[in-house]
């Protein structure tokens, strides 16, 4: 049986994981599902190893709100950077989600786009894991998630 | 029993250690402290290494306070990417309380947010060392360590 | 038979790898293709470890179309230094063709764009893999992959 | 006997070694010294790395006077960043020393800042190996090796 | 006999390998060169990383010219930091010899620069390979490979 495991944090104004998992089982079961939730996004790399080298997951996805500030912006740098390197040791996907407070024009849409950006990347980690070949169908389409796809540029 | 690193700088202008070790004792028992005082907070990283590979420390809180000009930030980044790429290579969380010395508008509001964070984050470190599933429970409350919480986007 | 590896993305809003492909049936036969999609363009440095150690692949061509905002630009340097450590742990090329939004007047010019530096790219590939040598009578030529070439200062 | 390693450059416009020599042999005895001199900053990690490895020294000082100009506080980043990962690799100290051309306002006053900055961390570097907890007491003083101490916040 | 590794681009206007080879062959004799052209800087890592490890190079020169803009400094930026860490890997030396095209006011001037800044680059390798101690006596004295020397501060 596949393990995916979450990552999420405290920092995020979303219950990220919570919207992860409902999208999950809304589309595959047979499955186990390994929560981590930590305190902010720079936390996230080492959370994602350990997810991998102690709990034996197969793919992880990492949930985050970076803030709107510039310091803000280099934690997510930073944070991105990690997990990075976290899938290079591990030869494990991490689907990064991170969606930035400064991304919308206000709360309400702010949490759409959190929502949507969720789900979309739950898919897209569901054909990681399992169907790899749907990502190709899909390449070069300008998939964009959580927002309207820019689409492809011949059509 | 579990040791608890405490990595801190005498470039800070607060004795940020001395905070943490007060809380920890305010908290749980049981429990051994390994302090490690270096110069800055790029020393921080290898001081860290050390004290997972060297004294066994199951958990590391850094803590440090950059400076206000660019090259200070510069430091703070390369810091923080140590940091990262230390817990990565030995599998544990390092938990990184950094204060910008122009976060505050006094030394006074200074003094009392190294004071808060510090504090806060020690509560972090006691739930990723002996309760992690009390952070799912806070998980996408947009917490915010010696600052009011931002909250969650939906209350 | 030497494996070629094609990591692309459902972000880019051309199947570059489509064109990769028509480029090397152009060339070269007798080698053996193996196409990786993955979201964006940070998920290609893991996939390219994949592709390196999964499925022993000499060389890959890493495809992507970073968009046009400064998070973009951010995404495409945590990239490329994931795809140089990649190199870097594996001792394999991967040649990077990223094509930039903004590095055209018009979509027409981005799609020829991307197409043309696609297909220099992948006889950069094939000199590497099969022909080293073609290279070094090259070198210093000022080569521009999809533009006009700058050319030799001397010349 | 304890071996300290040296690492210098040609592009500095002081013998940073001479003064830090100067001032090990001001304070400390039974030692050994082994120097190794590069042409810039960025070859300072491998010069320690190789210094770690190949001369077994104990704790290094690696000293370098970056330049006015952009690309050379780049170079400071790549080098510093370069510094913090030896340092994980051997689990042994660098102390840099960077001294950046436009601290000073004139030579006279950055050759002081270069001497009085290298002896200050010379004196940290004999806490770090020899005594650690010289350290510990100096913890949050808001010390400023070079220039005016920031003092604690709290005096 | 010792090996010396020659990387350079096809991206670069000028033969800058020629350069370096003509360079040592009027300083030294009893070596064997082991050139590798790539296409641009971003390749350079591995590349070097393969000349030690598939070619046994004692010491690498990498040539490049990065271009003027934006993200041309970021690739040089990427490039480096690839560099320092291939040189940790191996514990050799890489001397890195960049030079940005708008370091010049015109062509004539930027190939004169070029092919300074290697020749002094290719000296500064034969001390480090040959004789180490050279570099100890041009310690601090400023030196600026390809421009004038900046000098000692104290004279």
């Amino acid at each position: 049986m596949k393990k995916i495991g979450i990552a999420d944090t405290t920092f995020a104004r979303v219950d990220m994981a919570k919207i992860a998992i409902n999208e999950l089982e809304s589309n595959i079961s047979g499955y186990k599902i390994i929560r981590y939730t930590v305190p902010g996004i720079k936390d996230l790399p080492v959370a994602c190893k350990k997810l991998f080298d102690e709990k034996e997951c197969d793919i992880i996805i990492a949930l985050g709100m970076p803030g709107p500030k510039p310091i803000d912006k280099q934690c997510a740098h930073e944070a991105s950077l990690g997990l990075i390197n976290a899938q290079l040791l591990c030869n494990k996907h991490i689907i990064e989600v991170f969606v930035h407070e400064n991304e919308a024009n206000n709360n309400k849409e702010l949490a759409w786009l959190v929502e949507n950006r969720t789900r979309e990347h739950v898919l897209n980690l569901i054909d990681l894991l399992f169907n790899p070949k749907n990502l190709i169908k899909k390449a070069g389409k300008g998939l964009r998630e959580g927002l309207k796809d820019a689409g492809s540029l011949l059509e």
